[in-house]
């Protein structure tokens, strides 16, 4: 693939590096920014043949065959109208729009154009991810029960990030993109999320736009999706999920503890140590291979696979527009102080059914609750009777 | 101290094995159980010179000095009615009560009758949880922005716990307390706690009380004690507690990582592993000593010392009263989805007053919101205007 | 019990404050320095009502029931001379001795006077310690095959320490004799320790004794206990024992990784973090009750409590000679770079038998190497002949 | 790159996963078997053109650019030999020979040839060795004193490594061979290695090779490179590095604890969960991207990029053959029981010079042993007099 880089910024270099590593056949040809500075470093950096600071030029180009948006997010509608406008296979970072508003148009622009439209959503690409996922498709973990995802850090790298404006919010819009998509990956895609709870305040910065919120997503099958973000925490770049289902449990840590530890006295060099990482002296907690933890390599893998198969890839345009829908629901919710129903006037998934309660008999009268061994050795069973509600316990001594 | 046991449960065992452990000078004298053989098996585990069916005697008996209540929650406000009537000092499980209103009647008659009221809420003594507390006192961390406590496991040992009507709920009122009051010591006792908003469902149990809750306390500062609380966790007993301050992070795992880390094909033998574990083979993670880890030495070793040097414990009736408050707006925000306010008729802490935000300054005309060093060696400040408001970013290339 | 403590040092100060926590009925009574000030200064923190700068007075006096050593080690026996005279219970701190020969007069002099010898092996009274050989003992790890025991940090407190001849050496002396009577534990203190390679060397400071040095003792079944030591560790203090057995593994880690984890900038208070912590600032790995963790409150109420019930402790003077005898044959080796034997002229376990090894038959004519399941789901057999000793193997393809 | 594989066992399939993965531009085009069915299958799973039984065909065929010898180990020199004849440049699994000696007849064919020869050490390519080599070359951790690789698992997946003959030996051969570079590498690859001594035995499976060893080898500058390896690990793979450097510490955890945790009743599937993991049900760790965490992608992308290049790969035939030598000497050590000299007739690095040892002055008269931060806030300096060695220490009070 030939791909076009539309943005030269932090984001903009980490695709970079992950698209020209381990001998990929598809490679960068085009870079554009709106500052020729930057646009000739990038080119320069990664060996590109062609840079420009005209948008048309950089996705026209003939030898363009699909372009990579890593723009700040009040941009994006307008580079997939170009793209569509061109017929050129688009992919884009993440959020897909500031709004499901503005979302639901780039979706409609990529289908009437018939061009593909690939969501950049890494983090439900991470190896861990992908695993965790297949070992629920399994089953492995039984009925997903509640989700939580939390991506929290010092705040991110670029100026427009922190201006409401141009970025659409602040850690909701930033952080809470990813920790709703990844909920309902677990969850499942099919199920309809119903409404949100939301609080945000801005705790610690002198901006607008929240640094730090919770949210619950409340699916059609009783499930939660939980985020956590926030641009006041300190210690690092703190990224994890947890999944309870009714047979098991996932725990991922993508970044602070994944099994490198260095403690340095600091006499030595002051590299960089990670994105996002707080000090570069006592203990330390680096990532072996960054863009690899954070699953850009898979998701680079399924775009291209997907637009050579002609098939979707994991994460679509219209994954984009539910979490943008989402998120509106989160930002009402913030203000509002109610449960925000999810407005989706385009639902593709199940239509939202009551879920049904399945409950294990003990015998023809009870229900079991619960069955354990006591610390001395009896067992208990704790049983509830089925007309009466009643609950009663049986105690068995010891194993004798 | 002379101690007279209520109660002959799970609790009050595990009481009972910490206060006889490490050559304490304290001791039990008495135990009360409804059920004679029950009350006789304790005794004579226990080596009890004393036991009785009636609660009067146990309480009246000239030997005790202090009566522990290890009942269900709804015989706790009786068993404190007796212990005012024979002026006997008192500490008592947790939840103090299974509503504010019952909690307060409890408080009341303790002041009244001149007795010493200590509300044993164990995990507010952890070893790590009493460090934590120091640190944060020393400033250590910064503001505390957010808390997170966490206790889940497959369910309650007792029968009662899974009755509403004796257990005052589920999740909630079982681990909530706990979770509750863990996040109002890390913002401080201070510090009113004004409205909640909860989560709560029957996700899993053939029950009427919730197995699973998520709530937010938001506090007079801004500041927010999240719980998640759950009798639908599978994996053994997750306690976990999170401390977000603005100049650091605390990570607590009370429980299922504590560095003990164990595999077993299961050939030998089957013996208890832990509190609430789910299974004898694997990759298993027992807790060396389960009540020092849980806090029963400090917790006792306080409310002793307090009796003895005529001062309040860390944890008191007062402090009981308050969590059952919070949890009174939890179950009420449960049912209306909206935040409802904590109602606090007798608040002894701060009164709530706008809580400033103190911003940095850069220069005479900026605020400063992040500075960071990006991978490739530059330096970024992102400053915001004092008057327009407007956001922009300074790089420094390399360190030249 | 009332004790006399001997020292007034770091490990004293240590031992002091747990016996004086969680209300213990033991008590020091008294405190024993060369150095007045020192005594004076002990004597007050911790209200003792004696204090003394000779030692005959603080063993003879009439309250003392038993005597604690906290001394440099080339002071150990002497003041078991003058406890052995007048007839007073000993617990002495680890090594026993500065030599087998050291240790063997001790341990004699104790068992001529006919009173108590407890040696103050702490690490083998941790909780994640005694929990583990419970575990061992019931079978759940099958036979014990390796051990390895390790404790790294960048060196001790006091300037005896530093003096080869009053320590008796370095690293292996003061840190080695922990690690090998955990080994001795878990391999089984019947088995008889029979050879020891070591290798030693002073790699950083300006010092005569070693301050890096690992050994392998070779045990009378076969198993290996494993020691790691050293005072070039940075990081803090590095304490992990590791169990492997035929059917399970147990992972120990009591100091640097116990489940708390804290961030600080270090804008906050600057107070002491841990025992040997290197650090005020970052990640830090604090633990809850360094007392508790390192066995302390364990050790001694096994101590007291094995004098009053007329029994032997769980470690005795005759553990510390069998210790400095494995630790002589170290140093032996250290210099000859010959596994060296271990020199017991009092050996009170198991006579060493040649440990046969028992093969899992497949069937009548192979042995059974090993089973396993493939990636691709292919069951896979390895075998050896029984009489010609060939290896084979037999896959079956899928679960058909 | 158009690729031969020689060999379709279990590592054959690991490297042709990985070598197929990620869009990578370099191919398998061909695969040789002994087995013609193996052949076939291999060659349908990866959707090769051609595959044989014969090795010359294999190897001469016009469309392969480079052999992988993926064959055991009695195998690798007759395959060098094929791929010399025809100039064919090659890259061999590990260890490159049986011994030292096979390995410098490899190596020698390769220089004389003229090809490239590539020695496929994984895990000297995985993320977090790469990140902490980089790390240690910039001297965060100052100098190496001690490295400790561990690899340990219940033993290999096909027959021959069970047979001596065969595979050269057991668990020193197909694990120790890991962890001799890995140390290698974090010392030094210039420092020669000096000697070994080597502990091993044939503790639990009916075999003649070891399946149980802990050796050290001592370098020119006086760093230990250790290792551990183990056939009779239970719990699934152990995978771990340790460096100690003056100035710091590094910890890597490659597959057991690398932040992916799960738990499941096994009420669910039964799937693959990880190389060599020894249960489906409780607590699991599964690792996110196998191949990625064990070096492969990076490893293959050196090799390639190498060859390309025309340069050295980080890990060659010569390092290969150091390997090996150091090998032998463990062998003969197991056996000797006595230090072995490494016997490297061809050594490329620097010669080996008396190590001098840098001391810290404190003042004119002193070096400083060290200084600390007393828990009672005391500071202390330990000192050694340059000239009498006496060592003493000053204590001052607090920090008034």
């Amino acid at each position: 693939m030939k791909i076009a880089m539309l943005g030269s910024g932090f984001i903009a270099r980490f695709y970079a590096e992950s698209l020209h590593s381990q001998r990929r056949k598809d490679h960068l040809v085009m870079v554009y920014s709106r500052n020729e500075e930057n646009a000739k470093r990038f080119a320069g950096d990664y060996n590109l043949p062609h840079y420009t600071t005209f948008m048309e030029e950089a996705i026209a180009h003939p030898d363009v065959e699909i372009v990579l948006i890593s723009l700040p997010n009040h941009l994006h509608e307008i580079a997939v109208g170009v793209c569509a406008k061109f017929k050129k296979h688009v992919i884009c970072t993440k959020p897909l729009g500031r709004t499901a508003k503005e979302a639901k148009r780039m979706l409609d622009q990529v289908e009437k154009a018939g061009i593909f439209g690939g969501y950049l959503e890494d983090l439900c690409y991470t190896p861990k991810f992908l695993k965790s996922m297949a070992s629920i498709k399994r089953g492995e973990i039984g009925n997903v029960l509640w989700t939580k995802s939390r991506e929290a850090h010092p705040g991110p790298h670029s100026d427009w990030f922190w201006d409401k404006e141009k970025s659409g919010g602040g850690a909701i819009i930033d952080l809470g993109c990813h920790c709703v998509e990844i909920g309902r990956n677990f969850i499942g895609k099919n199920i309809k999320p119903l409404e949100v709870m939301c609080w945000a305040d801005t705790q610690v910065h002198p901006i607008e736009a929240e640094d730090h919120a919770i949210g619950l997503v409340k699916y059609a099958n009783g499930a939660i999706g939980q985020f956590e973000v926030s641009w006041t925490f300190r210690g690092g770049m703190d990224l994890r999920d947890e999944v309870m289902g009714t047979e098991g449990t996932i725990w991922i840590n993508s970044f602070l503890r994944t099994g490198f530890e260095m403690f340095t006295t600091g006499k030595g060099g002051d590299g960089y140590v990670a994105e996002k990482a707080e000090s570069n002296t006592g203990w330390l907690f680096p990532v072996g291979d960054e863009a690899h933890e954070l699953g850009y390599p898979h998701m680079f893998t399924d775009m291209f696979n997907a637009i050579e198969e002609n098939r979707q890839p994991l994460e679509t345009f219209y994954d984009g527009y539910v979490v943008n829908a989402i998120l509106d629901a989160a930002y009402k919710s913030a203000e509002s102080k109610l449960w925000e129903p999810v407005i989706l006037e385009d639902w593709r998934g199940d239509e939202p059914e009551e879920h049904q309660k399945k409950w294990n008999s003990h015998d023809e009268d009870h229900y079991l609750i619960k069955e354990e061994i006591l610390p001395n050795g009896d067992t208990k069973l704790i049983l509830r009777h089925k007309q009466t509600g009643v609950v009663t316990q049986k105690v068995t001594h010891g194993k004798e």
